[in-house]
């Protein structure tokens, strides 16, 4: 799969534990979105943008779940929620198809820079996870580490390995180790976070 | 697939149009969820809880999107949503995975009884379900007759195909072609709404 690149340049494909220096590098210069002061979640957004544009893929955002208490019927006017709760998500962030496949992640970030902890996931997002996976469906993380400008995919299988095996241990993934089961994502323009590269060469590499 | 229900009677299959007077009749006697004061939506929900319980299917319902404007930090308590406004979703309200499958759904209802009318529906969630649809998504909507108790199955493509085509004339699809085209979906105990059983007629027969 080929994307055009408002600049001109080809699609960049992942880079695995052998280039992943380079890469960061590469990274670093290249977008560093978070330099622009735009977060991890905007840039994903305006990736799945670009995605639903090109018409390679669908994948949204979830919305917040809110618990509603109160809302107020002005006259003439759009109804106000005038008081409500935050509610826990039961699922992931992120769902979608791509390919006649089923897509569901989740993205999350940590200023650490040999590590990704735990302690940035919850039950029920493994608990969510699992279930997806035995309905075959492609279930990943996405983790940036922002201070050092380097994005990870990782199969989910492994992540609820993690999880599953670390108890009160360790409770972290070292960047190590990452490198060497995950696959490192480019970062660039359009789109910005291009994590598709990633599922095709992870799950559909010679097709 | 076998579902074992409480009531100790097998899961009953779709039904098409032969025999959809029987189903109503059946429909009406069984279940009539809404007679005991139980929405679509939430007899739709109750269904997915049992596919998730069960391992069948992982399926949820999207939050509503909600545009917060004020948040209050009280001390030693929940933070409180003070002033938000309901935003149009730009996509439909169900999706999950089943059998490796993206599963894309809107649900709706009509107290009317020979026609199912298009108003129902919105132009970005036409537009969202052909975007699924390019990607390979099984994509479809349940029809609740409410005055009826039936439910149908449709597959999206024959509803955009509806919506597309119809302009500003009828603007609604018979009951009578819903019984030739779409699929009934039985109506009980566990699960509420079996649309599972028509996924599985419709995508997946013969195997």
């Amino acid at each position: 799969m080929k994307f055009n690149y408002p600049n001109g340049k080809p699609s960049t494909t992942y880079h695995g534990g052998k280039s992943a220096k380079k890469q960061a590098t590469s990274n670093q210069r290249l977008a560093s979105f978070s330099n622009r002061g735009m977060t991890f979640e905007h840039a994903l957004n305006l990736s799945n943008d670009y995605y639903l544009k090109k018409g390679v893929a669908v994948v949204h955002k979830k919305p917040t779940p809110i618990q509603i208490v109160q809302v107020d019927y002005p006259k003439r006017s759009a109804a106000v929620i005038k008081e409500a709760y935050f509610r826990e998500a039961s699922t992931t962030d992120y769902n979608g198809v791509y390919r006649g496949h089923y897509l569901d992640f989740e993205a999350k970030e940590t200023k650490n820079k040999t590590s990704f902890p735990l302690k940035n996931f919850h039950e029920h997002q493994i608990v969510h996870m699992k279930n997806c996976l035995a309905q075959r469906g492609l279930v990943f993380v996405l983790l940036w580490f922002a201070s050092l400008h380097r994005c990870f995919f990782l199969d989910a299988k492994h992540l609820c390995h993690y999880w599953d095996c670390q108890a009160d241990t360790r409770k972290s993934i070292p960047l190590k180790e990452l490198e060497e089961i995950g696959l490192e994502v480019s970062v660039g323009y359009a789109p910005r976070i291009h994590y598709l590269s990633a599922i095709d060469s992870y799950y559909f590499k010679g097709e």
